[in-house]
């Protein structure tokens, strides 16, 4: 069931904040904030990782002239279990607060959400954000950084940084046009460090029933942007969306692999919920407002698992929320 | 910011589902499916968590004469690290999903979404639900139970069950009339075996809110329902709200309390998302369906902690969303 948006919710104010690896990427130009130093003046990667979300939220309100008080609900969620970095940094704001976790398909869920309660005119501004943080979740999901494992080819760096947008009942920017909730996909991949193919399916679902939700084909899109699929599983999803009729070859970016420069280190490109967070949110963003793009399909994707779940032998469910974005 | 339901959105089928130690407690009549083994015939406890939500899941769509393809999205959540009960609930069913997690307070947060969505007509019919599970939510937050560790007397048992909703457009049944999302508070408590007193400010502050958006007096409600607050956190949000000038000890019942028999081990009673899920779903909305109670506000309550916020000395934010429901 495709979600339309009768009133045009706006897009109207972004903010992007990222760590050093990140502002050394092919997006430096377009984050709006850099860190030298990934800990943030921070005692653990935990509280860093809250600082960024809380410092993209922060500032996403004063960048669009507003004060708390003006905003009605911050809908956010990220990666650390009992979404602490959200909590905590909901915590700094005297804003009522909606909790949310699809893994990195947070910042999808986020937008769709706010456009239901602004479109719907329960609220008039809402505020979305997520974050990650390349070391609280590698010692979360994977190992202790001190240990030194070695990286797997297919496997993905975790992007430090967190991206807010407010969306509004009014104001200038895109809008909000229609959005699809995703439906949880699981083709039996088991490969944590291989995450790209176990999210392409999910992507591709959501990818049909959006175009058909919307009667729309893929090349009405200017660009449709997975979230953090990675080289390998953005390869992955165009194939399969071309076994199912769908030519996604020519406008189709991922997130993932826009963020970082091609090195060996990262193998597959960025991944992460603050990975679509920064790279939506500054870059895609800044072409939509300038009307570059105007019709953008952004796709987070998400995988499901939590340690205990692959422990216990499962395979990873994966989700992807669509929103589109259309300039005007 | 009050959100008002403009078009009756009806909570039209309920679900509940719990293990041995809840079946003999106080609320055995109106519990709708019972089960002695609270491994449910599952390999682990996490894995017997997701059976429980999952059932409830399938039984509130059956026993609304639907099936899986009338639903239009599950909202769901629980307290196990990135919520995997929910998503691999979510995975066995063909429904499109949003994961949501404010920790016990997650079944008015779904109810308070889910009502906006049905409301607003972007969807005819959402199905929320929770679980907990006091074994898996023991060795995630706590200790592991091999280890026999003494309970302190301030702390609550995590109820083993789950509950779910099913909120459509049309229908008989309680209507939502309107809701408050909850803004996240802090008095400093850092004591995990002792969370009724971090959520009860929580729970004041939303009722204040929620009574001066509906212009409404705490007595207008016959029956006001926090979540998890237990025996002393209830005392504490009475005296808390007393002290506010707002007079609940006529009309105020907390699901915690209610749930088990009155003996030394549980000491303070339930706790969980599923508490709260289980509560409300079965007894009071029996008396809801019935009339005896024609407007109640169900105030389900969260703590926002984890086991790294603990451990890195963080005290325990807390939230409370408040849902109105009206019999008519």
């Amino acid at each position: 069931m495709t979600i339309f948006y009768k009133n045009k919710p706006v897009l109207s104010e972004t903010f992007t904040i990222a760590g050093p690896k990140e502002a050394e990427g092919p997006l430096k130009k377009y984050i709006h904030r850099k860190e030298k130093d990934d800990m943030f003046n921070e005692e653990s990667f935990e509280k860093a990782e809250c600082k960024f979300l809380k410092t993209a939220l922060k500032s996403c309100i004063e960048k669009a002239a507003l004060n708390e008080n003006d905003i009605d609900c911050v809908i956010a969620g990220d990666l650390l279990n009992q979404i602490i970095s959200s909590s905590f940094a909901a915590r700094e704001l005297n804003i009522p607060f909606l909790g949310v976790y699809n893994a990195c398909s947070t910042m999808t869920e986020a937008y769709l959400l706010a456009g239901v309660l602004v479109d719907g005119s329960y609220m008039n501004k809402v505020l979305c954000g997520t974050s990650s943080h390349f070391s609280s979740a590698e010692r979360q999901y994977r190992y202790p950084l001190e240990l030194g494992s070695t990286r797997p080819p297919l496997s993905q760096w975790t992007v430090t940084g967190a991206g807010a947008g407010l969306i509004t009942s009014s104001g200038k920017g895109p809008y909000l046009y229609a959005a699809t909730v995703g439906k949880v996909v699981d083709y039996g991949v088991k490969d944590v460090n291989n995450m790209g193919p176990a999210m392409a399916p999910a992507a591709v679902d959501t990818l049909i029933r959006h175009l058909k939700g919307t009667c729309s084909k893929s090349s009405d899109y200017d660009l449709i942007v997975t979230g953090d699929l990675g080289a390998f599983g953005s390869r992955i999803f165009k194939d399969l969306a071309w076994e199912k009729g769908i030519d996604v070859s020519a406008n189709h970016v991922d997130c993932g692999e826009m963020v970082f420069n091609i090195n060996e280190k990262e193998f597959q490109g960025g991944s992460g919920a603050g990975c679509s967070a920064v790279v939506f949110n500054s870059y895609i963003y800044g072409k939509l407002l300038k009307k570059t793009l105007k019709r953008v399909l952004f796709m987070a994707t998400g995988a499901l698992l939590s340690t205990v779940s692959s422990q216990q032998g499962e395979s990873i469910p994966s989700i992807c929320h669509a929103v589109e974005f259309r300039g005007e």
